[in-house]
């Protein structure tokens, strides 16, 4: 662990060491990173988490919490002069940032959030999380994700607050760390550890986490792929949050999370909110992240428009594809 | 909820009018609420959370935060005069508090912990909790559990610090509350709730938690059950953690919790410090906890040593009614 005061952004510097990406390094990485402080600490003080009364544009009911969460991540966005364009789950519509922004350096990125998932979990006060997808250029929209979203950043609000970064900036090599954030101010942020991996095999123990379960009741390759965790003796751990869900394996070094599509049923996972950003993730842990339909990779198809969906199969590449034989065949 | 200021004091005193126990309301019950917060603050500010190398009693890896976690309550009671005895999972063996306490009320509870429980998901960021039993006289051991054991505390650190508390002492009703606490001192509790209490059915969502799912492999019945809520569309939710499976059952207002003995092999939740204060929650909360072998309510029978441990199926009484049916016949 990095000593208190050693800086993000220097660790970032090392990672990012050419000058055509200083403002992800100096400004937008550290901003983002900045407002899941922001974020942990409003979850800390929403003593009663109330619903607003209104619904999102997608019709899910909108807690108070993540209407401040989605400020607090605007406000971020609107003091980094590179970030050209965002939407998000809650305000699902790109557009330009205002004021237009200018830079000097050229940098221009797209971010596409989530700024609070597992709403289901926020009452009993069970981990939660942010997830963030940083885009080259001034759109996220009908972009090549395995190139163009160089970067995604998870927040995670539990006992402590963590956060992953993932960096796949062309020119650099990809990496994938872990800080944790004081609850204090001024902030502090502490590199936990500087390489996240999941695991080769053999493996010590083996996890999953199975989504839509109720979907085995219809399916019989999911059902038998569910009894083949049991017979094997798999250890189950499933929040139900997308974001504890990952960081789980990521922690652990192993896991295969399972969300698969039943019947044209369970693709509710948006594409660009929660599956591009946890594709980067995984694989830059050097794991696989699959659309559960046919196998293929997230990141191999473009994200054109912003309500497009999808299930989601990830964890240790030799997993998911003992899954995707299961169920894709 | 209450505005800041309101005190647990004065709840509680809402709550145990008569004169009998005042110590309980006023001294004990409030000082194990702070050192719940105390701990909340320690593993805010764990960042590296690693092992001691040291292992507790039972042979577990010992974690520093469980260590820390024992010592804050530890130091509670040494300011609680009422407290006579204690015993925890990193202490498990019951001796009279250091040094010996005078009181005038003639009030003597003993005390029985889990400082922190959940140690397997700690690393990822999940929710933890502490788990507290009191006991009326000078030991828990060889006591009627039904009458002796007064009260319970679960204490919850997830991105909020919650602690849920249920009295049942004899000549006042039963009742059992959620709290919040302030992550900043002074610490400020307010009540969220002022009744928890699991709902009748028909019920809008159920919800399952199956741990200790290995055991289906060998095991007919369980393996029956666990089809039985996947073809009933159940929602599972399991996070391996006691504190937080139980707080979301108390919060949903539904859930089922089996962590069954099969083959001799399961029994692995102590019952002093954590079978009796849980069965206490849950029954305050109007739902049932039994042993997963006979079917007996957990608290039927008295804690002879600090070593006995047991199976657990909790929650709402219709369905623990049907588990047992499944698993005991």
């Amino acid at each position: 662990m990095s000593p208190p005061g050693t800086g993000l952004v220097d660790h970032l510097r090392s990672l990012l060491p050419l000058p055509d990406h200083t403002e992800l390094r100096e400004s937008v990485i550290p901003t983002l990173i900045e407002s899941i402080a922001g974020i942990a600490k409003v979850l800390q003080e929403s003593h009663q988490v109330s619903q607003v009364g209104t619904a999102n544009a997608f019709g899910d009911d909108q807690l108070n919490v993540d209407v401040f969460s989605e400020k607090l991540i605007r406000s971020a966005i609107a003091n980094c002069p590179s970030v050209v364009a965002a939407s998000s789950e809650e305000d699902p519509v790109e557009r330009a940032t205002e004021p237009r922004k200018t830079t000097s350096s050229g940098e221009r990125y797209a971010i596409a959030f989530d700024p609070l998932d597992g709403s289901s979990i926020i009452a009993p006060n069970w981990t939660v999380g942010t997830i963030i997808g940083i885009w080259e250029g001034t759109t996220a929209l009908g972009q090549a994700p395995a190139s163009k979203q160089i970067a995604a950043i998870l927040g995670v609000y539990g006992p402590r607050t963590t956060a992953i970064v993932a960096l796949r900036v062309p020119g650099s090599t990809p990496t994938i760390f872990e800080v944790a954030l004081s609850a204090d101010v001024p902030l502090i942020v502490f590199t936990v550890r500087s390489e996240v991996k999941l695991a080769p095999p053999p493996y010590a123990t083996r996890y999953f986490a199975p989504a839509n379960l109720r979907a085995a009741a219809d399916d019989e390759r999911y059902m038998g792929l569910i009894t083949h965790y049991i017979k094997e003796k798999y250890t189950l751990r499933y929040s139900g949050g997308l974001v504890p869900d990952v960081i789980h394996m990521l922690v652990k070094g192993h896991g295969v999370y399972v969300s698969p599509v039943v019947g044209g049923k369970g693709a509710k996972l948006r594409r660009l909110y929660e599956l591009c950003p946890i594709a980067l993730i995984i694989e830059c842990a050097g794991g696989r992240a699959v659309d559960p339909v046919d196998g293929t990779d997230i990141l191999s198809r473009a994200v054109e428009n912003e309500d497009e969906r999808g299930g989601l199969l990830c964890g240790n590449a030799d997993e998911v594809e003992f899954v995707i034989k299961s169920l894709v065949g």
